[in-house]
């Protein structure tokens, strides 16, 4: 489909802002949803003139991780473009990866024996503080540089998190990277071992056992943060950019590495930075105006508290984001576009597969159908339930940006 | 999906109405459509038996040429099969076309020169009537009869609209045929030139520039239309018939060229006169009832009234409409199918991608769900929001012609 589009769209100079708040559907919580219980006035006024609807983020009853999620709103078939979490997590943290890059998400975690056996008795290290986990990895850095022929890098997230990167010597293919992940998603239980999921892989997970071992002799001595669970194995995709298939000028507002992580691999510039408030990012917005056309603005914490279970810290969130709209809508896109990634209902704890509500404003909308900005009323909306990745279909369109179809 | 049709298929002989009103879908303009605010007693009555939904022409947010919407309804996917435009016309036109042609689609222009530079001062040639178009086009068949092996002809439309026909030697690809097309769109400019838009139609950009050139010279004396402006060049695709298909036999009863080149192209029969009323089509109907079990039947100005942005005449082509409702419904089709090819809002004066109303009245209609034929009660209708290349399925279906399928 982004064939079709990338033939029939024209040069118009449009502004386009597309919000997503992470995990914004819910579930009835006992009856209403987060959606249903915020106040929002301001969403309350824009969707009167909006066009209504509901995602499906993958297809029915598949419930994605944020990056597949991402790439579908950004126009891309989730189905086959795939990208790991690790290569996510080093573009979020502006460690460059190439094609002959392996590259990993890690937790470090506590671990203990108990007999022979190594069980994981947290798996997050007590949420170690950002520079404790600054002063780990550079013991890492210093200790592990090598393991064969490859080489080893590591880099410090946020807390717990790190990412580390193998370079090897030649060109990796995506069978090579399929290693299952070490995190058990428990406690209580000993780490997986990195199997390989198939025979190409077979060398590589030899390679990260031997890297395991390594990060756990060199932590050893560490109180809490003694082993490393490793995930999200995988090599740079080769994805064509929003720039490339459209002609667009497209950047990011994102406050968390792994959205900012995949907006450059889409090819967006991210113009904002790691933490800063939802007004901060309006303020970044408001800059920025001028000099691009495409906009997209994340905002994570929707996402965080529905994980947490914390129903009315979500709502407040919402709340938060109603608050700054009118600061948004005056600076008047040619379409604004807002729905989440994916649903993360606070009932549930946990990412699921039910649609996501969206809205598009533009003059082109058929309005009048959908009362509130919920689940339940973006149902009766003329989008209808469609699939994620034809969704920015539907914003080239109120945007005047897509030519004719067939004669 | 025709290839399945095709297989579960039975020979049942049965009578189907499907009724095309081109352009149907609006926006509200400002709180109404032109569905909405149209009186419509009959089709409030009819509705209350039949089974509706929407249906989207191509895919969420593509917005499709008539021939590629008329496709998907015949039951084509319009991503698969493509027509040109020329071809469309050629056969409305009733010109034969085989696939050693090459269809162009003309509009005669006024140029004029400011400095060295050709500039396009009216599009249309200020719409010149029908008889100075025989004129013409009479001067450039006596002018230009080869260039080179390449046989030349011209057949005139109505208004400043022509089709050119050029006859090679050998079989033509659809990947030759792909030249750009010459009318620039908008007046002040130059025409644009035919480029080839790949390597293999590199020869014939030149063999359309040199008509292009010859055209020019002998139409130079012209006052009004002193230039042609090329579109759609396009050769015989291989689309099979719904005789084919279907076993059915299928007739047309449209008012307007294109249409019945579409409809003859998928091999129906076309029964009807160019410019006939409304009123016309409904007796040419009633007489045509026992000879074919599939009529299709288009009403093209709603479409007009669309483009013009003209929303109370659509309104009240849509009431002409109700009007002779009863007049069609007397006759008892097995299946009574009404929808439109596309949108085309008053609003914003072209066609559109949004979903399209649909209405299927047979035995087998779960009805209720719609209070009146209009795109808001039609969202809630039981077919949904559905590909418009699925439509003859659910027409089959409701005819019981489709036998089960699988075990």
């Amino acid at each position: 489909m982004h064939e079709i589009r990338r033939k029939l769209i024209n040069t118009k100079e449009k502004k386009i802002l597309l919000i997503v708040l992470d995990g914004l559907g819910g579930l009835p919580f006992p009856l209403k949803t987060e959606l249903d219980a915020a106040k929002t006035p301001n969403l309350n006024k824009l969707i009167k003139k909006s066009e209504t609807g509901a995602h499906i983020p993958i297809s029915n009853g598949l419930t994605p991780g944020s990056g597949s999620a991402h790439l579908a709103l950004f126009g891309y078939d989730p189905l086959r473009f795939n990208v790991g979490r690790g290569v996510l997590e080093a573009l979020g943290l502006d460690i460059k990866i190439t094609n002959k890059d392996l590259a990993i998400r890690g937790n470090f975690a506590t671990v203990k024996k108990v007999g022979t056996r190594l069980i994981v008795s947290d798996r997050r290290a007590g949420r170690i503080d950002t520079k404790s986990n600054k002063r780990i990895v550079n013991t890492l850095k210093q200790n592990i540089k090598k393991i064969g022929n490859v080489l080893v890098d590591f880099e410090s997230g946020l807390e717990h998190r790190f990412v580390c990167k193998l370079r090897f010597n030649k060109k990796l293919s995506y069978e090579q990277c399929l290693i299952s992940d070490t995190d058990p998603q428990e406690v209580g239980v000993s780490p997986l071992k990195p199997r390989n999921l198939n025979k190409k892989s077979l060398n590589l997970s030899k390679i990260i056992q031997m890297l395991i071992n390594k990060i756990s002799k060199t932590l050893i001595k560490e109180k809490k943060a003694n082993y490393a669970l490793l995930r999200g194995f995988s090599t740079y995709p080769e994805i064509p950019t929003f720039n490339e298939l459209y002609n667009l000028n497209a950047c990011s507002i994102t406050t968390y590495p792994m959205y900012k992580g995949i907006s450059s691999l889409v090819g967006m510039t991210p113009i904002s930075s790691v933490g800063i408030s939802i007004g901060s990012q309006v303020d970044a917005l408001r800059k920025a105006y001028p000099k691009y056309n495409f906009f997209y603005f994340h905002i994570k914490k929707t996402d965080s508290y529905g994980e947490d279970g914390n129903y009315k810290k979500k709502i407040k969130i919402i709340e938060d984001f109603d608050k700054v709209l009118p600061s948004i809508t005056s600076l008047n896109f040619d379409v604004l576009c807002i729905t989440g990634d994916h649903s993360t209902p606070s009932k549930i704890k946990s990412h699921s597969w039910h649609p996501v509500p969206v809205l598009v404003k533009s003059k082109n909308s058929f309005y009048g159908l959908s009362k509130r900005f919920t689940e339940k009323e973006c149902l009766k909306g003329s989008l209808g339930i469609f699939e994620a990745k034809n969704l920015l279909s539907i914003i080239f369109a109120h945007a005047d940006m897509l030519n004719k179809f067939g004669a």
